[in-house]
C-alpha cells in the first residue's frame, strides 16, 4: 500500500522541477562565467563539517544546524554557510598559495527550520570570497563584482545598501563603553525594532547627549547619500580614532565607487547590521526584481581567518539563488525551452536517428521517441515545437 | 588555540579544489549541454529524504545511508541515490506530464563509509532517466545516450558491459524453483566469487545436468559477443517463457545497437549483476580511462515507480563524477586555467579598471589587483600568464 506520505519531504525542503532548474542553471552559468573572468576560482566543500570546528566557526545559531553524530560518533553539521569552509581551506590546502586568494562557489547551504513559515531549509548560493587584501579596493571589488552579477541576470532596479558594521561598533562603543552593550544595540538594531532601541537606550541611564546621539543614529536611516557622508562626518567630531579611520575608509569606497561609476547604484545606510556577527568593516545588501527583501549580501570578515590559525583580512558576498529566481520572475524573464521531436518506427531507425544527430549537433533539443513508447500520442506532441515523423505509413510528415 | 583538528573533515568526504573543481564542472558543462540536445530535462531534490519512503525504496544497505532525526523528529536519509528521488516525483509533481518522461540530474549522493578504506562518502553523479517506455528503444537510447556523454569528455578506450539481469533472474529460477535461491546466487556472482558459486550449486544438491548448467553459466563471462548470443540460444531450449523472451529482448538490443554503430563498443556479459537490487532488465556498466572500475552504470527498474503507485516501465544510468575525473588525468587531459593581472594604484585606477572591462569582454579571465593588496609580489606574479601594470611610476609595463 502506498500512502500519500510517501509524496512528502522534510520540513523546509523542496524539489526544482525543470522549467525551476532551468532558470537556476541559467543564472549558475552566467555566474560561473562572469566570475571566471573576474579570475575567481570555484571549489567545492563536503556538505558535512564537524559540529566544533567549521560550525562553531559558522557562527549560526545552534537552533538552525542540521546537527547528527556521524559514523565515529562524532558531532557533525550540513554546511550552513561557505565562507566558514573557505577559511578552512584557505588556512589548510591553500595555506601556501600567495594572497590575495580569489575563490568562488555554487553550492547548497542548509539551514533547520522548525516550523513551516516559508522559509527553505536548503538554499543554493553562489559567492566569492577575497581573502588577503585589506585594502578598500578590495571591498569595491567584491562589490563591484556582486552588480556585475545581478545586472548580467537581466533582473530590473538592482539597488545595494552598503554600511559598515566595523563603524557601528566603534561609535557604539565609544558612547557606552560596553562590549555586551555595544552587542544588544547591534540586536535590535538587526531586528529594525526602534521603539525596542529607544527604550533600552533610556534604561542605560546615560547623559542626555550620549542618549541623544545614540537615537539620532536609527534616525539616520532616512538620510540620501550624501546626507549619511555629511552626518558621519559630524559625528567623528571628538569621537574615538577607530570612529575616524572607519569614516576615511568609507569616504574612499565611495570615492572609488564613483571611478565605478556605480554610485547611482548605491545607498549608503550606517544602520545596517547583518545577523552573522563575524563581519568586522564594510557590509552590504543587494536588491532587484522588486522585492523587499535582500537578493544577496555580504561585507569583510577580517578575524574569521584567525580562527583557523591564518589570521588575514577577507571580505565576500554570497547570491541567494532562491531569492535571485524570485526577482528573475518578478523581472518577467523566461526560460522556456523550444525542443523538437522525432517520433519513427523500426523500419525508419537508422534514417531518425540521423536526423537527430544532424539537429542536435546543430544545438538543438531533440528527443527521439519510438512510436511504440507513446502512450498518449496528442499530450505526447503537445510538448514540443514541431514534430517530425519517420513512419512507414506517412513518411517524413512534419507538424 | 587552533588545533590541527580544524582542518580535518569527517570521514570520506573531501574538498574539491581549483583544479579538481575545475575539471569536474568543463564535464557537467559537457553533459549538461549533450543531455539538453537529447531532450532531457534537468531537476533537482532535496538532499534530505524521510528514511521510511525514499530512504526505503532507495535500496541501499542501511549500513550506507546517513540517517538520523529532523527537528520534527522523523527519521530522515542524506539522499543515496537520485533514482528514487525522481521516481517519487514522476509520481507525484509529474504526475500528470504526458510519457515517457526524459528527466536527468547533476547532484550529490551520500553513502556513509564506517572506515577509511578509499570511498567516498558523498560524490557527484550526473544521471539520466527515460520513464514510461518498454520498448528496447529506450534501452538503446538511455545506453547510446551514456555512450556519447562519456564520448565526449574526450576520455580513451571507452567500453559497455551489457547485461540482463531479468534473463538472469528467469534462467535460476527455471532452474531452482526457490527465489531466495536466485538471490543467493545472484550475489555470488555480483561479488564474482565463482568459487563460492560453485559450492554453493553443489550444495543444493540438484540433478547433474542442472548444476552443470549453473556452473557453465558463470564460464559465460569469458565469450565473445557472437559467442555469448549463441549460449543465450542455447539456454532457451527447454527453459520456460520468460527465459525466452528475454533472450528475445537481447537480440533486439543488439540489432538496434547496430544501427546505432555502437556494436563495436559493446561487451554482452550475461553474468554482469548489479549491487542495486532495483533493476529487472537490461543493466550495464560504462568503462574508460583504463580503469578497472565502472565510471557509468544503469539499467532497466521497471518495479521502482509502482512503489510510488505510479506503476510504470523505466530505464536510466548514473555517471560518477569523481570517477570520471581519475579517467580524464588517465587520459591525459588538462584544464589549466589562462589568466591576465592587471596591477594598479590608485592614480590609474580608471584606466586598469577599463583595460579590465575590455578584456573580460572579450571573455578572457583578468585579475584587477591593486599594488597595496599584494604581500608577495614575485609569488603573486608566478601565477599568471601575462601582467600588465597600471602605475605612476613604471607605466604600463607589460611582462
Amino acid at each position: 500500500m502506498t500512502q500519500p506520505y510517501m509524496f512528502e519531504k522534510p520540513l523546509g525542503l523542496r524539489d526544482l522541477l525543470p522549467s525551476a532548474q532551468r532558470a537556476i542553471a541559467r543564472l549558475e552559468n552566467i555566474f560561473q562565467q562572469e566570475l571566471q573572468r573576474w579570475g575567481y576560482d570555484f571549489l567545492q566543500t563536503p556538505a558535512l563539517e564537524y559540529a566544533e570546528t567549521v560550525g562553531r566557526a559558522s557562527a549560526i545559531e545552534d537552533s538552525q544546524l542540521f546537527k547528527f553524530l556521524d559514523a565515529e560518533g562524532h558531532p557533525v553539521v550540513l554546511r550552513p554557510d561557505m565562507t566558514t569552509p573557505i577559511a578552512r581551506i584557505a588556512a589548510s590546502s591553500l595555506r601556501k598559495e600567495p594572497l590575495p586568494l580569489r575563490l568562488a562557489y555554487t553550492t547548497a547551504l542548509y539551514r533547520s527550520q522548525k516550523k513551516e513559515g516559508g522559509h527553505p531549509s536548503e538554499f543554493e548560493q553562489t559567492g566569492a570570497e577575497l581573502i588577503g587584501d585589506a585594502t578598500a579596493y578590495a571591498d569595491v571589488e567584491i562589490i563591484s563584482l556582486m552588480i556585475a552579477l545581478l545586472q548580467k541576470t537581466g533582473i530590473d532596479s538592482i539597488r545595494l545598501a552598503i554600511g559598515h558594521v566595523g563603524f557601528v561598533n566603534a561609535f557604539f562603543y565609544d558612547i557606552v563603553k560596553d562590549k555586551k552593550t555595544v552587542g544588544q544595540l547591534r540586536n535590535l538594531l538587526y531586528n529594525k525594532n526602534d521603539v525596542g532601541f529607544r527604550e533600552y537606550v533610556a534604561s542605560l541611564e546615560l547623559p542626555d547627549e550620549s542618549a541623544r546621539k545614540l537615537n539620532a543614529f536609527i534616525d539616520s536611516r532616512r538620510l540620501n547619500n550624501d546626507e549619511t557622508l555629511d552626518y558621519l562626518e559630524s559625528l567623528t567630531s571628538g569621537s574615538a580614532i577607530p570612529v575616524h579611520s572607519y569614516y576615511q575608509n568609507i569616504l574612499e569606497l565611495v570615492d572609488l565607487l564613483k571611478t565605478d561609476h556605480l554610485e547611482g547604484k548605491i545607498d549608503l545606510d550606517i544602520t545596517l547590521v547583518p545577523h552573522l556577527n563575524y563581519y568586522t568593516g564594510f557590509v552590504f545588501q543587494g536588491f532587484g526584481g522588486g522585492l523587499g527583501f535582500p537578493v544577496a549580501s555580504g561585507g569583510r570578515y577580517d578575524d574569521l581567518l584567525a580562527q583557523f590559525d591564518r589570521p588575514c583580512p577577507a571580505t565576500g558576498f554570497g547570491i541567494r539563488m532562491d531569492r535571485l529566481l524570485s526577482a528573475a520572475r518578478q523581472s518577467g524573464i523566461q526560460t522556456e525551452p523550444r525542443k523538437k521531436a522525432v517520433i519513427f518506427d523500426r523500419a525508419n531507425a537508422g534514417r531518425a536517428l540521423l536526423f537527430a544527430n544532424q539537429e542536435r549537433n546543430k544545438g538543438n533539443a531533440v528527443v527521439l521517441q519510438h512510436a511504440d513508447g507513446i502512450d498518449d500520442a496528442a499530450a505526447f506532441a503537445e510538448q514540443f515545437e514541431t514534430i517530425k515523423r519517420f513512419l512507414s505509413s506517412d513518411r517524413m510528415e512534419t507538424e
